[in-house]
């Protein structure tokens, strides 16, 4: 398959890469790095990535920006800020990309733990992964020529866990393979519309 | 308490003001009707409410657009009209009104079943409902002088049933006593971060 991987060079977009290069065609698409830039924030940009690619099978995403920071003092455009990049960022890949993938192929977004087990600085990550699992859910049951769209939901990833593992008391780190392959699964399985965690 | 109702004209609002109004001091806050005019999708707009009503204890909101149409052809400026009346205007009234509501008060915003049980029409709807629950379990950790914060989730309220009943089979209408009954769980319970279902 001919896979772009979206935030390809971040933590987790690393491990994704590794694990599906052995088996697949993997486009890196990235702000600064890897084969392609996109920023997801703009819808130029993301047109332009698309342009670039031509077909592909299966898109992953592990990019989207958040707010990371106190709750008290946090503004409306902090807090917004998963909203533009993560969420609705997140959103455009599909409805600008669901008319180009392949028949059969899989859009995959990221969410994460956050949502489920939120902490006060992360309120802004708690805010688009809600977007990001309500939207998967129901557009699954829309995309056609049997295109799938699922969201991972990773846990503490192990490479973050020193910057932010103390915020998380008692959260276990998650090993990198254990959420690539959670990629993996969406990928070359069979399910749609589903949030498939990875913790 | 003073309790203020945002989109308090409205199908849910009505019910929400005429269950609450026998035993508090409501204020019904409103696009066009109520007792104060006010536009969430505004920050200006939610200043000036809270300006005008002075000190309060408890604010449901039962307001907030999304888009209703087809997925096939929907754009990303129509999914993110949920995103930013439904998702951002209720993080607005929170964000804008939390040094300002009494203490122990609290915040009952509006998610809905659609998040859990979608229908292609409404993916706006779920993708902002999702945003929203994330928020509430999220905030509820951090609003400071013991305020609560909780969202309901109606199901398909008798009410619209004649309007979106044919878009949703087998769901059975909820009556509106019942949604409104959650507001008040909410307002006069003890809970907060919770997603109260009334479905």
């Amino acid at each position: 398959m001919r896979i772009i991987v979206v935030g390809g060079a971040g933590t987790i977009g690393t491990a994704v890469v590794e694990l599906l290069s052995a088996r697949h065609d993997v486009v890196v698409a990235g702000r600064q790095s890897g084969d392609v830039q996109v920023d997801i924030s703009s819808r130029d940009s993301v047109r332009s990535m698309y342009r670039r690619i031509g077909s592909f099978d299966a898109l992953a995403c592990a990019a989207g920006e958040a707010h990371f920071g106190p709750f008290e003092t946090v503004t409306e455009e902090e807090l917004a800020l998963g909203v533009h990049s993560k969420l609705l960022g997140q959103m455009r890949l599909v409805l600008l990309g669901r008319s180009l993938i392949s028949e059969g192929g899989s859009f995959t977004l990221i969410s994460g733990y956050i949502l489920d087990d939120p902490i006060p600085e992360a309120t802004s990550f708690a805010v688009a992964n809600g977007g990001v699992e309500g939207f998967v859910r129901a557009a699954a049951l829309s995309l056609e020529r049997r295109v799938r769209i699922n969201a991972v939901s990773p846990g503490m990833a192990q490479d973050s866990y020193e910057q932010f593992g103390p915020f998380n008391p008692g959260r276990a780190p998650v090993p990198m393979l254990e959420i690539a392959s959670a990629f993996q699964r969406s990928i070359e399985g069979w399910r749609t519309g589903e949030i498939i965690r990875a913790w």
